[in-house]
């Protein structure tokens, strides 16, 4: 019904996440109709991006520098390496605000199903880093999904054979959750993994 | 958090609509993590349909053409001519498929306070239809809001001093809807229209 353009757009606005046929067209209607110029601006920071954004070189999150911001920074400390699976896992950490060593970001999880093995995940990477850098401490941040663990098994064991601390962030039920609400899985978790207020006698 | 030009990035998402922050950022981390051919096509559709689309000379709804598919048909009845606030109603009027006639698009209604005329509307433009083509009823189709309703006045005194019938599309209880779910203002406006079903003698 629309012009074979105004299809064209509506149909590249529905690789957006979220944005079905509905959505797209209101997005297409609002850029052409109200706000041109924002389009516009759109239209050339993403193409910006596409061309530019690239990975640091040394923690592998989504950059247009050679060094990221975390990775270039020298105030960070340099004994705590923390794995994660993708860029926006670095933000959710860094707005929690407690951690402050540094990162590696491995762009997904093994899936031998769908051809990701350790190469794709920068592992040698990982290593290399393991041995060149001062690290203590391993802190393996993968998601509790059933690839995230097998992930964070695979890592570990790397990490142990060159005699590092490595250690995995805890999982259970979240901090002002109701346990009425909370899954069988995770509650099941929660209690293999109990800490000890105090130890009887 | 993220570099400069992703942290563009993601503002410049948002400018579409119903996209605030998280989403904005989700967008972007997917099209550069996961689909930059789309995010490239995307950004070039985008950048074309900014420079080429702009209005068909007779219906003035948004199309990269001179005139649109729908003007340029000769299979419509030019006989009657519909008018909207918008190209999205042309496509809402089109999907019910029971019209045959011609449109006129607004995109807008009139607004002193925002500074919207008759001129903005291309009034002008749809008094020399009304003058030079064969049109025998106008069918006024804008939104029933209380600019909608100051505009279809407006165009419809134009149109009954050149004595073309004007009508106003119905109003009332949607197709299907349920009338203890339906507003106050939509029943009364319905009970003020009801139809007759025979005339009691």
């Amino acid at each position: 019904m629309f012009s074979p353009l105004i299809e064209d757009l509506i149909r590249a606005l529905r690789c957006l996440p979220g944005v079905g046929p509905k959505s797209a067209q209101r997005m297409a209607m609002y850029l052409l109709e109200r706000d041109r110029d924002a389009a516009g601006l759109l239209a050339r920071t993403l193409e910006m991006a596409v061309e530019k954004v690239g990975r640091c070189s040394q923690c592998r999150t989504l950059t247009e520098q050679d060094l990221c911001a975390l990775c270039g920074s020298s105030r960070r400390d340099d004994s705590a390496l923390c794995v994660v699976e993708t860029p926006a896992d670095v933000l959710a950490i860094e707005q929690a605000g407690n951690y402050h060593g540094r990162y590696f970001v491995l762009h997904g999880h093994l899936s031998p199903i769908d051809g990701v093995g350790p190469a794709d995940l920068g592992i040698d990477l990982l290593e290399q880093r393991l041995a060149g850098e001062p690290v203590k401490e391993l802190i393996i941040a993968t998601n509790p999904t059933v690839e995230g663990e097998a992930t964070a098994q695979f890592i570990a064991e790397r990490a142990r054979e060159r005699g590092i601390a490595v250690s995995r962030i805890a999982h259970g039920v979240p901090i002002g959750g109701e346990l009425e609400y909370i899954d069988g899985g995770t509650l099941a978790h929660a209690f293999n993994s109990r800490t000890a207020f105090f130890s009887g006698n």
